[in-house]
């Protein structure tokens, strides 16, 4: 045979579970889409369709709402962490896990005192709004042995309306733009971080707080840096989080330069005294990168970030 | 000839306007996309091509700019409202002008005392980060005479955990459904509601105001509901807002039926007392309707809340 | 009661059906997505959650199915017919139904003589590729006495790369784009037709046929057109649909103008001869219309083609 | 320091850009998305702000307009050699491009006899309809020395009707799905092909016709295996590959498994003999995997079909 199997994997993607806890006549709620990838001995399925080390992906889907019941969703990477040990440690031919989770984040809707004689008090806790465009996401991988925590989020829109500035770079045969003093800096953050915990013997992150903090420090950086290059900044959130979470080795970002440009109104007669700007669709600069804790190896694949 | 030329408009869609203004060191923004629609006396450029009636798409856009600069950006009912009389007034082919605006809403940063040092006082209120999925929008139609605002949103998810039922429907020999006493409700509102005010000699709304207040009403009718059916709550929301807003007199709504399906966990010996759900994407219920004020004429065209 | 219901609508959305005909080895596709709207006496259902009257959604979808199977797909106009027939003759509360539908077209692959060792003759004719970016619809509608049959397509995009001019337009305080003797001319062709056909006396159209021609005159009327201007050429392919297809009395289009702009490369020392084009998303100039059969109403809706 | 900089890289991504080309009357078309991605010397700008390293990324997405005309478009790939070689070449700092680019496939409009009084002979050649939702892609590399050339699409959907099994599976407790011997197979293709080619000295692959017979191959192989597993499926693609081939050294699939569950339509006294099925959106199976020619590294990432 001149041709061989690489590297494969396979699962049900997209689970979509939804999990209510009642606490008293609060009720809380949990909203994820799970994707399961599973690898081992799965030659023989490729080569020649025998199913016999196969577990369907349709059981894998079977297995993330049965689990939703069995161990609740404490956090996406509880949850992940749930699913991947079963996968590993039922299976004889599973070898490694990758579950990958997306979490839609909820708040309750205020309800109103002049109303309240339609409601009793053990209805206002069961009511909630979708918050945000933005997504927290997870990537759990474990192989049996060593476990790999990669969270992050994706499609965060910041903007700084000044403090921004582009000048001082290289000019080539094709360079036109004009240096820029007072600009606005405008991005949609897709970070990942990834964690240290990697073996069941050291202590877990709290997971839910590790979230809040590392986002609040990215969003300050954000805020709080003034800026030379959107490089600068993207350097700034990611030692900003390395620097204030310990359970955090490694941050890689990819940060679209979401372009609003200056207006120019002189034709008709105007000043555009930096007010007016028109939000441009593409292109974009697109800037990349990984910060590190220093001493630690570099895991982040390079176009996790896009995913 | 046997063909002739009916309704036609035109314009350039989606100019995307963002207006920064200073107050002091504290920065506003607005960020809006912008629609234009004119129509008139424009059969020749159909007919033979001749553009003598015929401001350019680009003039549109290049005056939404200048506008934002001319007149600020108060509220994106009142933007419209000077676009439309500009296109109307200004140029005598052009009879009617309608104005479509999508608002998209920001928030500031908090920024950290701990990093203080990096930061003067003068920075703290220039960085912002994007809200909700939710899209305010709002459509101005002006024919020289009389005004039609049409405001509302788009794209937002609501919840009820509980105190949703279904049952007592008709049954035919297509019917497999099992009634329900206690089910997710869950939907995408898109509403849009028409105001009173269509004449320059009326007190014109508070347009920010009447917004914040219209969307509170929803969102509390919606979740105050007990619901035997999502028609009723749908009911509920509208007379709601006409009932406390006297400068609202009809609202449309679309709303899809977010159906979230218990899961069946009893072939894994568990049993789901409403806790573990899939959340489906389609087919999904979709169920519309207007609410009026009795007494005035309906005017939102059926589709509207579907665009 | 100070608000009463206007125009309300329910049914489910986005029925996804596939069809699949075997005609001895050789099989045949048909892949739609299927949403009801009913209405009628509902008031109940709004007002007090009374389901005495509401079929529901999910009978609706089980009918989609079901009819798939009793009556086959011949074309989606004729399922929407059978559809929109039995919910209004089945069902007494039900007054209308309005049955919009998109369909998908898939060509075969075509299979190798060389691996002819691997397929039987019968295995040729089972594989099928998705076609097109662009989608067929139809929407049907029936009040249990009248026909109104709306067809068309979106999402074909067409360019051509010369014989478009604009020039010779208005010019006020806020123009300031050049005269163009040779541009190029790309829209994406988003069209709606009426058939005259609306009652069960008449005689129906052939649909597939119709949708083949309709689609034929409206490509090379656009094809063909030396424009002076977007209008003129969306007149030319609605006129051309109008006088060679007798079966269809009105059309209507939304033309975006995606622009292509020539880029400047002076800059660079090079000359730009109609060569290089930046192709740019927003905003985008939106030509709308209808043309109809002199003599005939206008009846589809002006934001119809924006579904 | 406590933190440093791991892999980085800029640049300016989705240059839309068109080529047009006139062979005396006949014009050719290219229409590219181009993103372009430089590493290198980048330290400062990240560490400090400064920009004395860095070529704006306007001034990249210029370079893409500027070599569009003075190199012309072969192919995307002939396009992504010019423009990686430059970047590298020409600036000191930057020692890698990486150069990633969509097309999108125009065929022409069939222009009419009956209308040929409309036109001349010189105008029936400028008319394009954009083909098929499938789009091309290619990832050219380069670091001063080796050329890494990546080509596929994605968006491909295809769909077989029969002659698909999946049964023989292992079970767990969470195992209930039914095992088909007879059913519908979809995916939706995204495959990416690595070349041998990495060297100045090596003759360059024909591009194009390498990308149209590797498409081809690609196709027959899913129509033409009857499959007991989608993996096996994917194998066989990836193999006919390999074996017609020999400028391909490996390709890597991810094929989401687009259920179309058959409709139970018992409840309605009704058979489902293979013909009615509902197409599902999510969850999907997804089947990932690499296909190598012996002897050759793997080095398509896991997830660039995800991209």
């Amino acid at each position: 045979m001149a041709t061989i199997l690489g590297q494969n994997q396979y699962g049900k993607a997209e689970n979509r579970v939804v999990k209510i806890t009642r606490d008293g006549d609060t009720h809380h709620i949990k909203d994820l889409n799970v994707s399961v990838a599973l690898s081992g001995d799965m030659d023989d399925v490729h080569y020649s369709g025998s199913n016999a080390n196969v577990l369907p992906t349709d059981t894998t889907k079977n297995t993330v709402y049965a689990f939703a019941k069995e161990y609740g969703i404490e956090s996406a990477e509880q949850f992940g962490i749930h699913l991947a040990r079963w996968f590993v440690n039922s299976q004889e031919p599973i070898q490694k896990a990758r579950i990958r989770i997306e979490e839609y984040s909820w708040s309750r809707i205020a309800t109103s005192d002049a109303n309240s004689k339609f409601i009793g008090s053990d209805e206002v806790n069961h009511s909630f709004v979708r918050e945000g465009m933005e997504t927290r996401v997870t990537q759990i991988t474990y192989d049996g042995k060593n476990w790999e925590v990669i969270s992050g989020l994706k499609d965060l829109t910041v903007m700084n309306s000044t403090n921004s500035e582009f000048w001082g770079y290289v000019k080539d045969k094709y360079t036109t733009l004009k240096e820029a003093y007072d600009r606005i800096l405008a991005t949609q953050v897709s970070a990942r971080w990834r964690f240290a915990w990697s073996d069941d013997e050291q202590r877990m992150p709290n997971w839910e707080k590790s979230y809040a903090e590392t986002r609040k420090h990215m969003l300050q950086a954000f805020a709080e840096t003034y800026s030379l290059s959107l490089q600068q900044t993207l350097y700034q959130m990611g030692s900003r989080i390395i620097n204030h979470r310990s359970e955090i080795d490694e941050v890689r970002f990819s940060l679209p330069n979401k372009h609003h440009f200056l207006v120019d109104l002189e034709p008709f007669g105007l000043k555009n005294d930096n007010e007016v700007y028109f939000a441009a669709d593409r292109p974009y600069g697109l800037i990349e990168a990984t910060v590190l804790r220093d001493g630690v190896d570099a895991r982040i694949p390079v176009d996790m970030t896009n995913l």
